[in-house]
């Protein structure tokens, strides 16, 4: 069986070499979740930038600009974090994308085989394709401004347990993220409703792009990074 | 109610701020509990030292020197990490003590308004402290190499869920490490026995370690920091 492990902050990764390995970079609320909707209905690209200004400049070269700082759309970007967002108009559209925690979490993953986007909406694809690489796996939880967070544990959690069969827990992260997924399984939204992003993301008013969130399997598409840019 | 918090590894100790706090440092397997078990055996003090080198010094002192790395204990030095190396022959003793994660996990909670040493052992004297001075508390985990560990983040839990009348979490990690607890609890050496930490042990026939570390409540004292070394 191949290792999976899971790093659960991206203030960590300087603890684990990429090299060799698929790397799934997760970032459930919301910016992994808005990404694989955006492929869901068809964007040709998403090139990710940890730099707001380097995004912007993306402006004059025909793509959308998706920003956001705290949960909240940057000035002057087309688009937010909102996953309702990239549900329209996608077909064909390229997107440079920046987001407080996501970007940073891809940024930090270079070097590795594969990096992959995943999140509740593509669960099982990720897995399958896991499976048909047969890479050993780090899932990379995008967190919050370095903090561990639950929603991106629950989701590793969920992921390693997907994979029990075929994937072996290398280190003790992939048993506490699977524990905390076999506690949370039977009702997400009620287990994360506690959790701080949650709070958070209420307070914008975003409790509609919370449960979308936490829906499994809604899409068959895994994004993964080619030559600087997010693609099928 | 007061915050509580729970950083779950040394390398992510930049991300809070530990002043006007009572910090719980805790390494469960095996640098806490051995301390925790000297002072139930009535040593006089313990300086903690990071570095090896400094720690070795402290032999001309008078001390007797305690150093391990990886679970080995240090050539040269009087004793090693096992808490049943510190229950005997103690009384007004003083010790330089170093390991691998333990006491890197002390020198970075430096600045604290209160540093004192969670074990098992002593859970029940620490939650009643904590009560008494009436602080934000933040627990911090020492884990492996600076990677997160299954049971100091159990240890954590543990104290949360002791404090839950008192102490309000105040991000992810709290409520995290508590659902790992309520999940252990009921047989915390078979829920631990998974653990990277408890396979190493195993290979170095520190079995009876192990089990010894789980127990709760067998001391009623609090190692606190005062003027660089632990004391009561």
């Amino acid at each position: 069986m191949k290792p999976i492990d899971v790093c659960l902050s991206p203030e960590l990764m300087h603890l684990y070499d990429v090299r060799g390995r698929a790397v799934v970079v997760v970032d459930i609320l919301r910016a992994t979740s808005s990404m694989v909707t955006a492929f869901g209905h068809g964007v040709d690209h998403i090139t990710p930038f940890a730099d707001a200004e380097r995004c912007r400049s993306m402006k004059s070269a025909g793509y959308l600009i998706s920003g956001e700082r705290n949960g909240i759309t940057l000035e002057g970007f087309d688009k937010g974090n909102s996953p309702f967002e990239y549900k329209e108009e996608m077909e064909g559209k390229k997107i440079a994308f920046t987001t407080t925690n996501g970007t940073v979490a891809i940024e930090k993953s270079f070097g590795a085989k594969e990096i992959m986007m995943g999140a509740f909406l593509n669960l099982s694809a990720v897995a399958e394709k896991l499976r048909q690489l047969d890479l050993p796996v780090l899932i990379v939880c995008a967190g919050w401004k370095g903090k561990v967070n639950m929603e991106d544990s629950v989701f590793a959690g969920a992921l390693v347990e997907k994979l029990k069969n075929e994937f072996e827990p290398e280190c003790d992260t992939p048993l506490m993220a699977q524990h905390l997924f076999l506690a949370a399984k039977e009702n997400l939204a009620a287990f994360l409703s506690n959790s701080s992003h949650v709070k958070r993301l209420n307070k914008l008013n975003a409790h509609d792009d919370f449960e979308y969130c936490l829906r499994y399997d809604v899409f068959d598409v895994v994004p993964v990074l080619r030559e600087g840019a997010l693609r099928l």
